[in-house]
């Protein structure tokens, strides 16, 4: 566990945010597929920092260079490996967090269970920067999705108090207007960072595609898989699938989704409340989940805290830091999500 | 995956409905501790059916065999094997789901995965009677955590309409009142029952006593391996964390937990809207979590459904089931809990 | 790790040689597969003790008896989990060796690393018993992998003294006379025994019909899973491929096998010193292997041993022992190659 | 498994001969050690190409770059990357290696395996190049097991028909003089070099200090995992432990090691024809195995093969190779048990 993912698929990630460079592995990847590099540098350029009033200013070009896997544009079977160098590291912004944990990073338990040798700079190997080789590994796995006719697209329900009236989970459109904030939502984003303040949101995402039958039974389940990667990005604190919280007020006969057969002759659902899993496998419905952001933990706001010697004290963080995470996050959630599903399918050909 | 869960500590389910019998190994458990066999029966008592009105009347005792693993009452550091024969298998009931697929259940897109052959005779494999070993290897799980001084706990927070107005998150107790469903909640599932429908709900869970820095980054986070086990239990929609989906509409200086010192020097947060895990890591604040329980698949109601052949039909369900299942998964809520906090407990032994 | 092996198959053994049960659980079986229980009945029989002047008077059946996975003799997708109940067991003989270890058995080690509550009787998890269970798994692959057109077959090349002069390593025929030990091998093991001794051999193992590139490259190599689940079975020492230890003495324009067209069209080597495996994986060749199994450990002779307090003494052993297990193991051999084979099988075709 | 070995200690090894760099992911290696980098390089340099007659022209000063896990030359806690960038590739040496596959390589069964982008430059990921990035882990490894008084060495039994007469197998010293070809070796190695030819050798290792009970039972026992690394270096053809093959023709009487104490009070045994290892288990007698290591594969001489079309002709290699590997072999055993032993002893961290 910890830096390693999947079942048939293995990804590994490394890295911390200010050590030389951060990357990841991934085993198993299908061989002979044409990588096309410019659509991945798209895809990563959704998650890069710097792009907007709403993101730190902090600027890498986050350009993953491939050391292995790779022969002419072409996987070759081997291990794929991919770096991105960190270049613009400024340390000395984290220098008193040495001292003094801030309050809803992971700085107090890991200085606990590593010792005076954790690297604090940054958020260590805690930091959101080591979502940037999770969306390569992502956006190499979208990418093959495509070619079996699947797809995997996020959204923005919800920043602040601002949920999207047109948002219409039911039938999500891939690609979506909604997988970039509104004007509302970029002036509820505005507002929180004059107030030297951050704020969370709820992304949703469906897959599109999914043959019947992926996923294995208990703590197998796609669920089971999405929510294990899902928790991989920082600041998620809840994962649901199709109708979620909303359930446990639901009656039986109105949450079950009645079976027809379409014009196609296909066996679908007339509501879709399971989110396109029933048993953790998939039923041919869209896979619909949705997570919830918390907002962003470094404000610029004096805030109490302690020093690991046990005193009281005030922290101010300087460093660069985004009021909202929840645009950038979005790509995060689509790679994610096409990492685990990838990895079900691989594991499901064993059926076959 | 499948039917196996952890890193350090190694959990096999197995069994369907109606096989002989359903069970687990459970390996690397401690060894040369004395289980309460009692107090496991006690635990296990409180899944099992028919214990009420609100609950199926398939009456089993579900008093687990133990085939390996214990001499004279203590594990002796072999894989724990213990087993439930099924006793009280009405399989007639099921004749007719071979041929149409109960909607809301796995029938469907199991059938497509594992062919002809597959067991559906009461869900086969993903029976919600497989949550009985879950709650053998949770059982066991519980009493050791005890003598390390942490007590896992799960109380109803919903049922249908109705929440418990006294429920207090923030401070939750062990053992809790709200275990078991209020009057007002037993009401509302006798409703549904009477109309032959079902309701959901939602289970709250407390970890207290846990140290600082358990659980690794990223992918094995303290909530991605307890997600990725709790919905290994049929009918959870749903997982969040301390803050959960509320989090989305509160601002940083709001959520963010302030350190302090407490009186016995011990560093602590304010508030607790991390749910006690930062980076994946417990922070030794209380780790609380929530998951939705969906109504019940299984409603005496007609319901409109299809021919594996293809052709759109009626089905009604005979079989013997709860109207509402959440006061059962509440133990399953432990166990799933307990077995994913120990499993990370062992495996933080290898950073001392 | 321990007691569980494969990466696409998942098999895990229990119970201990005195407990209520020995068993296995074995995930992601191919389902829908009728399984003739006669073929597997008999295929156990071979393992069984009691067969012969040279194996042990404990007679048990070894009947296995399926608890899940199974409907109507056939594999439904679900983990199938088969137990054996140990009936005939008789722990007073072992009453002495909770006080003193057998030498080269695992008692000493097991009894430090697991502690007072160790389950000593009968070599406890560490028993030759286990290899039962084994041998039920590796009875299912097998009759699985004959459906692909693969077999698997092992052979006996030495016993003591005793080398089958007319054995050939090079043209492997499935089944084998060598499959059951010579007169002549049979009079080496009637003469250990009368001397109240024990002795050892060499066991050859072919797989032929296998596809080519079936393996994984690195720790993942047939070579290395076959060695993970080889070295498994008790008293084995060494475990060497196509060449093996030969190799060393031999040049490279001797060693190395030509390729040539055969008749039909396909690419085969003239030679096979690389047993069928390069670069870990399958060449199309026959696969040979050979492991090395030790002198049975329990011998009727008083030998030198030590108390767990720390004094030296003498030890008898009683129970009911082998003079030799080599003709037992050749089963066990076979089936854990066929567990080996059917995991690397299907855990290629996520390269398909 | 692949690229990926490790239970507690995760190692993930990446690249191909000619790809951009290979390297090495290392999770959960302890955190706070101060790594000698002066002695890594050292170790690494045992293991380099260039250093003799007897090895390959080609000179890379493989010198690992750390790109995470470490701080000031201390571990952090955080997955360790380490790579050495490939800079003296002669890739056009291979051209004709794309047509028609080496004997005795993994050319063909990795090119049907991965199809026609498979990377066959210089054996790709099934270079023995590979190695680098196994003794970077692996020497890592060795400096953590010495601050536990653990020692691991690897000395030359065997080259060609030249065996060491004052190797004593049952005494190892660690460091050995034989951890380095005889005078007589490096002229056997450069005969066979002369004739064009190659050949091969026996590599045996020891580990000393390590304590009682290390190790899981059945497929995790030491053997198991040992064997499945080992059997990772390109080349070795066989494995065994202690008495090894030559415990087929020992009686028990001769092979099983008495127990006694030591004047130190502790239990030993007198002889040690276990290697060490008994149920898996450590014993704290000195670990011993070894190795067969087969005659390089690229020899100069003309060799029949076929081509990918299926027609008989000659290949001729040219690159740069080792007549001999096995002195390059001495530390990637060393290497490979280090990371065996390292993880084992960190899984049973779990049971204390």
């Amino acid at each position: 566990m910890g830096n390693q993912f999947g079942t048939a698929l293995r990804l590994s990630i490394f890295g911390q945010s200010h050590a030389d460079a951060i990357g990841m592995t991934l085993e198993h990847f299908p061989t002979g597929f044409a990588v096309d590099m410019d659509a991945l540098q798209t895809f990563l350029q959704r998650r890069a920092p710097g792009q907007g009033a709403h993101t730190t200013s902090r600027r890498e070009p986050d350009v993953p260079r491939f050391l292995s896997g790779m022969v002419n544009g072409k996987t070759c079977g081997a291990s794929i490996c991919a770096i991105i160098e960190n270049t613009n590291t400024r340390s000395q912004d984290y220098v008193n967090l040495m001292e003094m944990p801030r309050p809803s990073h992971a700085d107090y338990p890991a200085r606990i269970k590593y010792g005076e040798s954790y690297d604090a700079r940054g958020g260590g190997q805690f930091s959101g920067r080591l979502t940037a080789p999770l969306c390569i590994a992502g956006g190499l796995c979208l990418q093959y999705l495509q070619t079996l006719g699947i797809s995997v697209g996020a959204q923005i329900q919800q920043i602040g108090r601002i949920k999207n009236p047109k948002f219409d989970p039911i039938s999500p459109k891939i690609p979506s207007e909604f997988s970039v904030p509104t004007a509302e939502m970029l002036e509820e984003i505005a507002l929180a960072k004059a107030e030297k303040d951050s704020i969370g949101g709820i992304i949703e995402c469906a897959v599109t595609g999914l043959p019947v039958g992926i996923g294995e039974p208990m703590f197998g389940g796609l669920e089971n898989r999405l929510a294990q990667i899902l928790f991989g990005i920082p600041a998620v604190k809840g994962v649901e699938f199709g109708s979620g919280f909303d359930c446990a007020s639901m009656r039986g006969s109105e949450h079950n989704d009645p079976y027809y057969v379409n014009s196609e002759g296909h066996i679908k659902t007339k509501s879709n409340h399971a989110g396109g899993i029933l048993g953790g496998l998939s039923t041919s419905m869209p896979l619909i989940f949705r997570v919830a952001i918390k907002p962003t933990a470094s404000i610029a706001r004096p805030q109490e805290s302690v020093s690991f010697t046990g005193e009281n004290g005030i922290l101010e963080i300087h460093g660069r830091h985004d009021p909202c995470i929840v645009p950038r996050a979005v790509p995060c959630v689509e790679a994610a999500a096409a990492i685990a599903i990838l990895d079900a399918i691989l594991e499901a050909k064993q059926w076959t």
